[in-house]
């Protein structure tokens, strides 16, 4: 059995999920060969360190740790302290500067401790550094999580589809736009209709920005050219147009004409953009549901669809990394 | 650089798919850490031992070994003579019987040899004791290739989707009925005049009768319960409708309201049928695509689409399958 401790960083709705996730995969692990046990979890108030005897349904009902914390500890001074070997990382994104996550993942890869996160901030702002650190320190760096939600990409191209050359990858990666563009198609509404509507439904923001001008999407598309295409690639580099632009009346003629119009980031090309989609496109997915399609030389072209984002979706995709890192032989290492 | 001894037993369609893969990726599998020598080919005529001078592009211009083979070994005794630590059987399938594959990978498996294959039959046949043989000689059994083609379906669960519970698995396994059902529904047509057609095309045998009456599904859906549901069922737990009494009048009516007509296999209710599928589902693919929706208790829906046959497809599904063997530790062992 492999005693793996973890410490948690962030305890949002993500990083709810990944303690209930944990919590709940306890026994599954074990039949895997993996003791994982949280050590700790750290906020902006605190942190709060696990024992055995610890009620983990109780700090899963506090909002934040401010009631239970056992230190005042946080951030960088949480993870040079707690002995663990491992950091999940789930603080909230900033696509421009990348903090505070890009501290914390400094701070533990440099600990020679292995990062998994859902964070996509401090991926697309120094993804290189963060990589060549980790390699440096002799752990890993594993982001399945921040793109595409639950859809399995990253692990697919790298665990399932090695042997392949991936040609490029082209899909629609933010739940929330393409919430809006099924909405206003089937509808036949304004776009300013349907963006009220995610907004009641709580799948749009207050303030939709980062969604609606494609800048979440471009942060993906950086992600996976520099990850998946080995390029080093900035935000800067992508072309980026959203989706408050479009029409009903476009969606309408794109319809009659047989294509939907999708909001569609592509790799290599560093492009997101309304895109005339075939119906029968296998990633011309409704609603809130993520697609990709990977074009390979040897399996030709794959595709593969989920849902875009949910607290406990993005808790496994941070799981099967986690489990990933355990059970991945470096042959060439 | 791990250096892997392989022999390949079977050299029709796929097995040239194999010999022309595992050249093309010799420098990529380097990369990796594996040294893959293909050392020995075997079909119905005799054997071909491969060594470091010799050809591939002759050998691969050869329907059958008749002219160039070394060696009248064939079958069981020149899997025990040759010395390779891996196996790749890809003779024919016979989903009754198993033979000749099931004799090849139990030879295979005793002399302590890892098994890839994309041959249904022996697994249909007798999945519980070749899998038992594997675990008993410390070897692996892999058969991605079996199911879905090119669409990466067991790997997907077992190497991405670990630490999800599966709760079922449904989709479209077999390209030639996807493609008289596609052409029926948008030309109108008879199932008649879209079997011929796909006869042509090469889409379909002259003897259809085990695509067309659901046979080849339901050998996917009894590996599939057998291997992702740890069940023992055989064939004949299978309730099993094919296509031939599907009629445009049916799928027109379908269309009328939203839904296509695919025919659909169903793990763990061990069903194959035709079955409505709304229009909009990811699983509704068209033409020769194969899909397949996975339910999970922590990912919710992920659907995967691919190419449903081709020799550089199943190669390739063959190739990630010995790279996964020495990629993947066995925490738990």
């Amino acid at each position: 059995m492999k005693e793996v401790r973890v410490s948690l960083i962030g305890y949002g709705v993500v990083g709810h999920g990944v303690v209930d996730v944990l919590n709940r995969k306890r026994d599954m692990l074990k039949d895997l060969g993996l003791n994982l046990m949280l050590t700790s979890i750290t906020d902006h108030t605190g942190t709060i360190t696990i024992d055995d005897g610890i009620d983990v349904d109780k700090i899963l009902r506090e909002r934040t740790l401010a009631n239970v914390a056992t230190s005042s500890m946080k951030g960088k001074e949480a993870i040079a302290a707690i002995d663990s070997e491992l950091v999940v990382e789930v603080t909230p994104t900033n696509i421009i500067h990348g903090q505070p996550g890009l501290d914390h993942m400094e701070a533990a890869l440099s600990g020679r401790k292995h990062v998994v996160t859902s964070n996509k901030g401090p991926l697309v702002v120094a993804y290189s550094r963060l990589k060549k650190l980790a390699k440096d320190n002799g752990v890993m760096l594993k982001f399945e999580a921040t793109v595409g939600g639950t859809m399995p990409l990253i692990s697919l191209v790298e665990r399932t589809l090695t042997g392949n050359t991936i040609f490029g990858i082209r899909g629609v990666f933010n739940g929330t736009c393409n919430y809006i563009l099924t909405r206003m198609a089937e509808e036949n509404i304004p776009y300013s209709h349907a963006l009220s509507e995610a907004q009641d439904m709580g799948i749009a923001e207050a303030d939709p920005s980062l969604d609606v001008e494609g800048v979440d999407t471009a942060g993906k598309v950086v992600i996976l050219a520099n990850a998946l295409f080995d390029l080093n690639i900035k935000y800067n580099d992508v072309d980026v147009t959203g989706i408050t632009g479009v029409t009903p009346e476009a969606l309408s003629l794109a319809k009659n004409r047989g294509y939907a119009v999708k909001l569609i980031g592509d790799v290599p090309a560093l492009t997101v953009r309304p895109t005339l989609v075939p119906i029968g496109s296998p990633i011309n997915v409704a609603g809130t549901l993520n697609s990709a399609a990977i074009y390979t030389d040897l399996s030709g072209t794959i595709t593969v669809t989920g849902l875009g984002a949910g607290s406990i979706e993005t808790a496994s995709a941070i799981l099967s990394d986690i489990i990933s890192i355990y059970r991945t032989k470096r042959l060439n290492a």
